[in-house]
């Protein structure tokens, strides 16, 4: 058997999710946090930190939506009326774990915030004394952060990820299946498009094709698709652009969105002749893609159970400076995933953080040399009890097609 | 002639843009703003303020991306190397209106952005004594504002809109032409939506189908496609459903996305017969739509300069309240649309702002009856001059079609 096989769909006609009970478990655990942290309430806005605790994904507008867990342990969502329904619907409130409250339009969303951390705390006369830690999450906007600090002005606040990123961090079987098959769905977009016409196409239309292939592989949201070709390669976070691409130089695809909630994030560079095998890759390119295959597949391997984030990095590192490459290479090898494309553990210098069983992150290193060309190729791995577990399926080699 | 005649598309083949000089004035506004309001600086992570004041939208990360408005003046575009590219190709950069900094991977930009407010300040040594308060904008995530705050421990932040509101609550020209051809893009993806096959489809597919027309009528994004059918109608934030789609019932479609930045957003209540003749609309129906249509006409003739955005919120609910339906209407008259879908001004009750020439909102009563069915009408206004300039083309009478 020769080359590369394109990857095969074990994709589930319906995107499985996670069981109502979990959302139980998770707020018990995070209410046990606000206790352990001495805290007077958890206060968690629209975004991943509410997906965890909640089930309930929504978009963030000016209307607060805001789920409080006060030290008194019992959790409030309070939601505008308007968004009623489908508050009502999400697990957290569904499997009982969460009382929905709602607020009228002429009323103030911040008042009602208030009010419920104080009277959180009044339930609880021993935590009266500590009602002025509050935590918010992560993705709240300022404009409600900034008026939530005027309403409880003795109170200091601290990121919720105090309490939330030691749960958020490790991923359970359920997290691990939708992160799985959201990376699969990813590698047989980046199969197809690869196989697929290219040159004379712009970055952008290729783009779209990209988007449109992750949802007919069963995400519910595109979220990014680079497309980098021939100088732009060379530009790791590169938009799409007009620019038309042409026989003879490679293309980074580096392509994610969200499947049953959980993120992917896959890339992989290609390099297209038009057919011309007067075009393929010169030997410049194919020198370090060799090293940067290399740097990947070692920094890969050296996950484990109790190794530094820094460490992984390093391993990645090493290998591309030793090649001349090291200033090429100016980003960190990898970033958790999870709920959020790019989340705890960050996989870079000064991150001493020991990797745990269970924790989700990418390893890509890339090189990039500026005005020429670039590559990168990034896996999803999960740190696993005997090393590392790679979500991807699809090929490594620098693949090297007519597009 | 009888009946609505299907709307003209007058799309441009290339989206219109902002001049690339206007994000200087815009600039030297902001930066008189923050003179006159006395703060040592004017902090705008990613969000709308960013792409208003530097014509730069990219997505909200983790790594900070902040320009720096200090009372000196001269405005600082603080970006991660990585989005070097994009930020350098944005408006402001290129119209040398903003510098542009980047910041390593392992380096602290909140560190980086404290310093530029301390040095923007020290630069003028009169403003030493104001360097204590400083803005942030609205969509900046708490984990960034905290830190900063951290990083500046004398400093009071209050919100950017503080200056910004202002700039960006009316709207000149060219924005209002992008709006326009937002507003009519939307107009002919809800025509042409209403005008196919629905009944037997789910929910999920027809807004699949909405969203895939807003990009092909030249929207860059489609945001929501709200579609509730049959009860869902009377839920006003309903999620596009797996519900299939019968006749016999109404189909509230509320549709919205961005046109070179700028939002569209609009609905229309289509009844589906399935061809079905003894299959129309009901009585009850017909009389609150009635109701409905000429309290949406009420208050949209009512706009014009000096009237308080209360009163329009007003002219609405008394006409319904008329009708025995105030409890069935429970939100706001209209919101603010430009670069956001929602922004002021918000044409709510407590609002006694007056509305200016160039104000652009939407006008949407809608009538809700729980568990049963309900409709609304929004179209996108301008305040003129003389009175109000709708934005929408589409006709405002019940559509009833085969579906």
């Amino acid at each position: 058997m020769t080359g590369p096989v394109a990857p095969v769909s074990f994709a589930p006609a319906v995107r499985p999710r996670i069981p109502v009970g979990r959302f139980g478990d998770r707020l018990a655990c995070a209410e046990a946090g606000v206790a352990a942290a001495g805290m007077g309430a958890l206060l968690v806005g629209v975004g991943p930190d509410l997906a965890y605790l909640a089930g309930y994904e929504a978009m963030p507008l000016e209307r607060l939506t805001m789920l409080v867990i006060a030290a008194s342990g019992r959790a409030t969502l309070l939601a505008p009326r308007l968004e009623a329904a489908p508050a009502r619907a999400c697990p957290g409130v569904v499997g009982g774990h969460i009382d929905l409250e709602t607020w009228e339009e002429t009323e103030d969303p911040v008042d009602r915030v208030a009010g419920l951390v104080r009277h959180g705390n009044l339930a609880r006369p021993t935590h009266l004394a500590i009602a002025d830690r509050v935590a918010v999450s992560d993705h709240l906007w300022a404009r409600h952060l900034l008026r939530l600090q005027a309403a409880l002005p003795g109170a200091s606040f601290l990121s919720a990820s105090v309490v939330l990123r030691d749960l958020r961090i490790v991923k359970d079987a359920d997290e691990i299946q939708l992160l799985r098959l959201a990376a699969q769905a990813a590698d047989r977009v980046i199969w197809e498009v690869a196989h697929g016409r290219l040159v004379g196409r712009t970055e952008a239309d290729v783009a779209r094709e990209v988007c449109d292939r992750l949802i007919a592989e069963g995400h519910e949201r595109a979220d990014f698709a680079i497309v980098g070709s021939g100088p732009n390669s060379a530009s790791p976070h590169h938009e799409a652009s007009e620019r038309v691409i042409k026989a003879g130089e490679p293309i980074v695809l580096d392509i994610g969105g969200a499947y049953g909630g959980y993120a992917s994030d896959t890339t992989r560079t290609i390099w297209v002749t038009g057919g011309d095998a007067t075009r393929g890759p010169d030997d410049e390119f194919l020198r370090f893609y060799a090293v940067l295959r290399a740097a990947q597949a070692e920094a890969t391997h050296a996950v484990r159970p109790g190794i530094a984030c820094e460490r992984i990095d390093l391993v990645a590192r090493e290998l591309i400076s030793a090649s001349g490459h090291g200033a090429h290479f100016f980003h960190r090898t990898g970033h958790g995933i999870g709920l959020e494309v790019h989340e705890e553990p960050y996989l870079v210098a000064g991150n001493p953080e020991p990797l745990r069983p269970g924790m989700a992150f990418s390893v890509e290193p890339g090189i990039y040399l500026a005005g020429r060309y670039g590559a990168r190729i990034e896996d999803i791995v999960i740190c696993g009890d005997d090393g590392p577990i790679v979500l991807n399926g699809l090929d490594r080699d620098l693949l090297v097609v007519t597009g």
